[in-house]
């Protein structure tokens, strides 16, 4: 676990006094443990929903059953709503979410350690994929971190 | 991350044919995680909910503000209704909850690792208070750990 993003994840949230909520699929509750494994979390973090059905990406988290046809459940456009349907649910400032197949069998039509990660915010939606390799654990270890640097980076950003 | 009981769990659910959903507050999404560690999660994990703030575990799983005024949102009260909270959002047969503090700090009023985990399904809601010692990962794996055990356990006695 990269402790140095997790740190500075907190750091810009708190600094800047904005919350913050995931939507997670293949990750499966990794990106909220990370997040919560420092102390001082409660200041910003609001909640994460692992949405490991599409049952629960349709009805709690609003993602369009067109999406999932069209593109599937691994695809940019559903990180993409995840992500804004978390921050409509929270009302949190920002919001991440990660879509991926995180192995071994290939998931939603795509290979292991495909994943896509959208954040999200009052400013706009960027969604953005990504090509892990090495095992389960490791593809969900490595989607988590890269979440936290997209956070990060997009928030640090905003200046 | 203790393999064997998350195996169990994924038997015993698969087995039976029954679906499960958690609620996580101290736990940060550690048990969504551990569940879906395992390849064939898909089949029977249906959602997590991290209700890290007290206004999701009122707003989303639909803890009673009496209840969180009463116990507090470390307690047996508050992870039983988060356990019938998540089982009613996403439909699922058996629905588990960890709400704690998983330290350096009190949370709740209540001294870190103390934690209350809740089993419920259309047979009644079961809710226990636990305490453990360690520092916050330590904590939270034990939580998620013991968790996963009375799910087991649970779902096993069904016969």
């Amino acid at each position: 676990m990269d402790r140095e993003i997790i740190g500075k994840v907190h750091e810009v949230m708190r600094g800047k006094g904005l919350t913050l909520a995931a939507a997670e699929s293949c990750t499966g509750g990794m990106l909220g443990s990370m997040i919560t494994s420092l102390p001082g979390a409660s200041a910003f973090f609001k909640a994460s929903v692992v949405a490991y059905s599409a049952e629960i990406k349709l009805g709690v988290l609003g993602v369009s059953a067109k999406t999932i046809e069209s593109h599937g459940m691994v695809s940019e456009e559903c990180a993409a709503e995840m992500a804004r349907g978390v921050e409509k649910l929270t009302k949190a400032d920002v919001a991440v979410a990660i879509t991926g197949a995180a192995g071994p069998e290939p998931c939603g039509g795509r290979e292991p350690g495909i994943a896509y990660i959208a954040v999200s915010s009052g400013k706009g939606v960027v969604s953005r994929g990504f090509k892990f390799t090495g095992d389960r654990e490791s593809v969900k270890k490595q989607a988590a971190e890269k979440a936290l640097h997209l956070v990060y980076e997009t928030v640090s950003l905003w200046g």
